[in-house]
């Protein structure tokens, strides 16, 4: 057979694997979003059947012994080619599931479906212990997972692999080492200074008008609606079921405004993401973004490096003052931007301000090597997660829901996840300062919410490639450097040097 | 292998199928109620493969072996067991999908799945010639397919039989043979009197409050919404996603009542049966109701024997009233009963009376099977269904939308389906009269909005049975008759005389 004939029967294979991982992304979409109760149990087992038949699918002899044959032919054509990139992915995927038998995926794809479920009604209870033999479960589960990956140099690296390819626990941890004191040093210094006053962003803000700007934003950003749709859920999330069809959701507060607000940039900017993957990308392991830390730079960057900066609110105050009349209408602008980059040690990661969001995720990623490594028992957690939580932040959770059951991430069995978001935040300064180098005046854009430059360089650089390159190549390539934390510290410091005047 | 091993194999792999129809279930109803436009290409992969891997699944040589050493089995066992009627049922599936390449379900699936978004712009834009080609194309695949069904009486009845265990287009012929003259000459004599006055439904009814009416009774019927939830979507349906998630959708038009309030009605019927399949049956086979005219016994049941009842609206007119007032304030219930039940040839089946709605039926099935057999081409249907209303009703369509583009069900390559709703018509008046036996005060409880003894009584003679029983069997053992149109004819000679004072 010749090269063309292999790589064709591959991508008919992975081409249906990719549906079947569209399909786990709408199971998992509408479990989620509108499911009934009474849909959980069938629902787990749906799970179950697609998530071992991909993986079947996937690990296939055929897809092995394609890819043996196919592997020389990568090597040789254009190494930036989609071909080339599809069968060295795909490799990479099938090397790594592969190495797992189907029945324990289809295991954790069971256990983790049962268990959100428990787990939304352990958050609302603030019952720790109902939930705490599906953890046990799940984590026994990933430490199986992870025996198969032997040897590694660390029990996380093949969970940390799962979302963050190429990435090691030791890389991550050594950036964090360097983030840390900066980030506390700064958080120090801002601590000494007066603080500004958000007492106005906590009155009722009307659900309907809430869920209006976001979608007039984010329409602005770039986000298609015919290519998506916005839905709530308890924890507000991304889903892409295939390209053309990458759908967020979000949730409202009405006693506080930021909340759906900024949830609702930040999906736009995953949104944004998975819509502008080469359309040619669809239906392959490369329809997905290059990782988490990748996606997660774009979900902060409309968050917040737009989405919290002055010349932003410079153009949407007034409308939102026209929204919000009663509740904003004497509050000038600058109080406005001051409020909503208020910096406090708060309990709740998704609502943290930028300058202490990593230290929220430095504590998860301590506690998930811990539970890992077999350090730490789950019954144990509560009490680690209140002690890291003073340690951290100073503050400690009145319950468990507001603590330790706060996030959706453990109940999907997605350990090696939360590290991902730190480095989103790196990567999105690191973009930053390299897109200010081809659109000098974009603040200028941004000031008459004009965001077709901006986004088109992001589209152009990033979300086009897909999950063609690893995160550190993408990085290097768009940005001259690997994923550090000195833009991001760069950003942060000139940030809160104007609102706290350091 | 002992037959309780080969039993427990059996049902492993036909849980997993049953999985796989449940994932479809998700995907057409998401189709119908959320999926974006962009979702579409996609979506008819995704329907593609999943399909394809349900049908390889049922049809495996495993499967034939089973099925084949677990004959005997079932021959000697109980015949009405559970087991005895899962491998029967079970068989019967697949000799019926086992004739037919997978290719070719495939290729129907993602043609259907394509023709209906296609569909749903040829009707918003009455341009049936855009819709052409997929119904060329489906009736083509449609007579693949019924080609390995051969020798048959009829090339229809194989896809009858799809929805209609048993029953053959002869059947069908010989019950509306004698339907039409009687339907016809009731119409006739209606037509001969002073017509009833509906005018004051067509006033503007808020959606909101519309919905909540709709809920309101649909959860005194029996509709569990623990198991189940109600959406919007162009044509209502229900879609069951496993026993425990049995959805409904309606449409609602704010410039005239009935519309919504009996399509949720309607709906509920179909979803109380699928929430009230016995548990024990999920993931199987006989998780399904008996028959597609078993499934429209029951919403046609709920929604014209009780919700066009003079007892339901005794119940449940002073709180339409109090939720329009200024609509309904003013009109007698007298007046209402009427007007609900007013009869009049017009141009939309779902909207249609219960006098004229048989004869939108036998219309479809006469253009149905003149398409199948070839005796009339794609391109003059819309001529031969105006030439046909003009015949059966009296009318012509002013345009395709609200003619030959109106239904969802060719859209979706379901040909063979519309006659069991005329079926189901007959069947709801059968198992009316059986129960008014066992209940004879029904009325009573209805007029104060009792439903438990009624659904009760659905549930334990149709619902709880699942798929166990062939339609024809089912009804002779609830009702000791075979499907007829004399109980029909009955309830309709009965109601009208009373309306129209024949």
């Amino acid at each position: 057979m010749d090269p063309q004939t292999q790589l064709s029967q591959l991508k008919s294979i992975i081409n249906k694997y990719s549906d079947l991982v569209a399909v786990i992304g709408l199971l998992n979409w509408d479990l989620e979003t509108h499911m009934p109760p009474g849909g959980s149990n069938g629902r787990g087992h749906q799970n179950a059947t697609i998530t071992r038949l991909a993986h079947e699918t996937l690990t296939s002899d055929q897809v092995g012994q394609l890819l043996e044959q196919l592997l020389p032919y990568a090597r040789e054509t254009d190494p930036d080619s989609d071909d080339a990139r599809l069968i060295l992915v795909t490799n990479r995927l099938y090397e790594k599931r592969s190495r797992v038998p189907s029945s324990l995926m289809a295991e954790i794809a069971k256990t983790a479906s049962d268990s959100h479920y428990i787990w939304i009604k352990a958050r609302q209870d603030s019952d720790f212990a109902s939930f705490q033999p599906c953890l046990e479960d799940l984590i026994g589960l990933k430490r199986q997972y992870a025996e198969y990956f032997k040897p590694y140099d660390h029990i996380y690296d093949p969970l940390l692999d799962d979302y963050e390819p190429g990435m090691l626990t030791a890389d991550v941890q050594e950036i964090f080492s360097s983030l840390r004191p900066q980030q506390v040093e700064l958080l120090s210094e801002i601590s000494a200074k007066s603080q500004v006053d958000d007492s106005f962003l906590h009155q009722h803000f009307a659900e309907d008008a809430q869920w209006k700007f976001g979608v007039e934003v984010i329409t602005d950003f770039g986000y298609d609606w015919k290519h998506g749709r916005q839905d709530k859920s308890a924890h507000p999330f991304t889903q892409d079921i295939g390209i053309g069809d990458v759908r967020i959701t979000t949730r409202v507060l009405q006693d506080y405004f930021p909340s759906a607000f900024f949830s609702t940039t930040h999906e736009s900017g995953h949104g944004i993401y998975g819509q502008g993957v080469a359309p040619e990308l669809d239906r392959t392991p490369l329809s997905k973004g290059a990782s988490l830390a990748l996606h997660e730079s774009q979900s902060r960057l409309y968050e917040n490096l737009i989405g919290r900066s002055r010349p932003f609110w410079y153009h949407y105050y007034p409308r939102l003052q026209e929204l919000f009349p009663s509740q904003l209408g004497n509050v000038p602008l600058d109080d406005f931007y001051k409020a909503i980059n208020k910096v406090e040690p708060s309990l709740i990661r998704v609502e943290a301000d930028e300058a202490t969001y990593n230290l929220h995720i430095m504590l998860r990623l301590e506690l998930e090597i811990a539970l890992l490594e077999g350090s730490l028992e789950v019954k144990n957690l509560p009490e680690a997660w209140n002690a890291g939580m003073q340690d951290y932040l100073g503050l400690t959770p009145p319950d468990d829901s507001s603590g330790v059951l706060q996030d959706v991430h453990w109940s999907h069995g997605s350990f090696g996840y939360f590290s991902t978001y730190a480095l989103g935040n790196l990567i999105s300064a690191q973009l930053w300062e390299s897109m200010l180098q081809d659109i000098p005046n974009v603040e200028d854009h941004i000031r008459h919410g004009d965001f077709n430059a901006l986004t088109s360089w992001m589209r152009e650089k990033v979300h086009h490639h897909g999950r063609k390159f690893e995160p550190q190549e993408l990085v290097q390539r768009i940005t001259g450097s690997k994923i550090n934390e000195a833009p991001y510290l760069r950003y942060l410091t000139k940030k809160y040097s104007e609102i706290y005047q350091l």
